[in-house]
């Protein structure tokens, strides 16, 4: 088998890195800060269960038949209303598509905006699952630097100014809320600069919000979508981390004529999504409030985060920085520039003490960042973290 | 919202018109010989509904949670002895990858395999869901014409011969059993040829063979991949017309290194598809016997298929022509060069007798085909395939 028989794409991805670590992740005998899993304590078994039992009694036999590739109305319907309560963004059924994960999303917005070389900005780091979606597509990239308050929208209207017709900008992904892998919230100024920005410079938005109802601290913003008077933002969700991911439901909304053509790729890429998670999950929507149970969630997983910044503050070297995140699942580590995180995380860290962490590196579209790493604290045991983080820290008290 | 915005591969699939055929299709007044669905009243509803409460509960709290991209182990495995036993092909289940039905399948092997302008084998016609996902990476056709006993492997071996290195094909995508659309079956020898020119070409094939197990008539034959010996044959197969197609369940049986490289696409792709489904269908087939509800089937699709082939032989005009199946779901119409089959469907057989079918053009990757049509006969009720097939042989007389 040659490698040089695949296509260019797959040159373009190392997965091995990430696939050992992930390996390492799924240890019992380690403590991961590395995945981005929720804590499976928390879902809501029974209640899931119910709903799976209920909606396939109710859908048979037409559940088990080819249906729709946008998803069912019902689910639709609850999802449109749903989008208007948390984003205060009217919506309507045509106006969403169901996908497989807020993964499945981002795979099919690419594929609607990207020839080869084609500009697309992303933040600096970025979500690593998008940068391999994206990489199928084989974009030019442009990376934004994250600020404390999101990207540098000025930084981006630079590239805007400086990259027009062929050339330019055509898609810019951004996770405004509790940034994937840094934890940063982008301003409230920045969202309605972006999405004028959009308009004026002829790009489409792809507004990725997974953690937006994890909010431990501070306020809710308005989504950038809400800035939006022009059709450019798609915006994406999931259940993901709200519910849960095996279940691989997510959704974009968006003008419905870029709707219609995400549903037509949708069905070249995978006909639908199974109808019977689909059902379970619109039945289980009807029967429970999500609310209320995210309002569960939401003090357990904040407990966790501060955990984890009271450790790294009491323990770690004060030449190493991190985020403190207002929600969902990360934080973002600094080290001195002459420090290789990803070295001691293989060479001190996991032979050493059984903790992992995804490294900077591959959280970046084309930078190289060494001395960075991302931290997860929302699928760790609470009573883990301090004592985890504080052996982390000695050991890379020891190797500074 | 300017077309010009998205990418040229959009340009390239012009999906209104089949939209629109779909629509009529699922339209109850309508008498359907368009969709490839099956007969939903053969739905095995109780034994499912059963599997999927089973699973669902056997599996908390870890079946919501993520798991692994390839697929849980012991469907994986329940497959590999399955791959053995229907078509004598020894496999592990590190050589399976599970997709979201044999569509998104063949997605991940274009991904793997395809550059813009890669050279890409397909029979002419071909499965018009495998052309909508092909156009997503640009390829260059070569379409292989049609023979009574599968493609013309004569006429492949040329465009072999007179296409070499960059310019090769590098897949060739086969539909072997009871092809989609015309419901032809490749001879062994050219099964064997096919194999055999892999090898000596340098291509890989990618043998679709989603309706292998509806046989009705005829002796099984063996696999395109029983005859390879150099790892190039990635078979595929789905649980869509044997069992569900609202389940979304398919694999890739291939080499270990190509299910790692496809692996890593469909984590990039959708993460993993949705446990539950997967462990409701390993269930299913731990506790029921597949084979003795194929069997149930096969009697009802073939009385299905030699109602509409008597009635075919019994009204329709001498002049044109039609496939006769030894499996499968579909047959295929061709009338004299000059008779458009589309014009004909649109003006008078939808209208006057709202009867659907799907014209020939759509499944055709690059040449034009205006009077030939896919009838489909497993989803229309027996009683209902002689009356609306002699109304259509009747319209289609006045026509002429």
């Amino acid at each position: 088998m040659k490698q040089s028989e695949y296509a260019d794409r797959i040159a373009a991805t190392d997965s091995s890195m990430l696939a050992e670590l992930f390996i390492a992740s799924s240890d019992p005998k380690n403590i991961s800060f590395a995945g981005g899993y929720p804590d499976q304590t928390l879902f809501p078994a029974q209640a899931l269960q119910d709903s799976f039992t209920k909606a396939i009694q109710a859908g048979a036999p037409g559940i088990y038949q080819y249906t729709d590739a946008k998803g069912p109305i019902d689910l639709r319907s609850i999802l449109a209303q749903r989008h208007l309560a948390r984003t205060n963004v009217q919506t309507s059924t045509d106006e969403i598509l169901i996908t497989q994960g807020g993964q499945q999303a981002i795979d099919l917005i690419a594929r609607l905006f990207l020839n080869k070389h084609s500009g697309l900005g992303v933040e600096a780091p970025t979500y690593m699952g998008a940068i391999s979606a994206f990489n199928t597509y084989e974009p030019t990239y442009f990376e934004i630097p994250l600020e404390t308050d999101g990207l540098d929208v000025a930084y981006l209207e630079q590239q805007l100014k400086s990259h027009r017709g062929a050339n330019r900008i055509r898609l810019m992904y951004v996770i405004p809320d509790f940034q994937n892998p840094t934890g940063v919230t982008l301003s409230v100024l920045k969202r309605q600069r972006l999405a004028q920005l959009a308009r004026e410079y002829d790009f489409y938005i792809l507004e990725d919000s997974p953690y937006r109802d994890l909010r431990y601290s501070g306020e809710d913003l308005p989504t950038i979508q809400s800035f939006d008077t022009d059709g450019r933002v798609l915006y994406v969700s999931s259940f993901s981390k709200i519910l849960s991911p095996g279940l691989r439901v997510g959704y974009i909304q968006a003008a419905p004529e870029l709707i219609t053509e995400l549903a037509g790729l949708k069905s070249s890429a995978d006909v639908q999504s199974p109808n019977m998670t689909l059902e379970a999950l619109a039945t289980f929507l009807n029967e429970n409030s999500i609310d209320d149970h995210i309002n569960r969630m939401k003090p357990i997983y904040a407990a966790k985060r501060d955990a984890m910044i009271n450790a790294l503050h009491e323990y770690l070297p004060a030449t190493v920085t991190f985020t403190k995140p207002d929600g969902g699942f990360f934080l973002w580590l600094q080290a001195p520039q002459n420090v290789n995180l990803l070295k001691f995380l293989k060479e001190i860290l996991m032979p050493e003490a059984n903790i992992v962490y995804v490294p900077g590196q591959p959280q970046f579209a084309t930078s190289i960042s060494m001395n960075t790493a991302r931290l997860n604290f929302s699928n760790v045991p609470l009573e883990k973290i301090e004592p985890a983080v504080k052996r982390m820290a000695e050991l890379l008290n020891k190797y500074l």
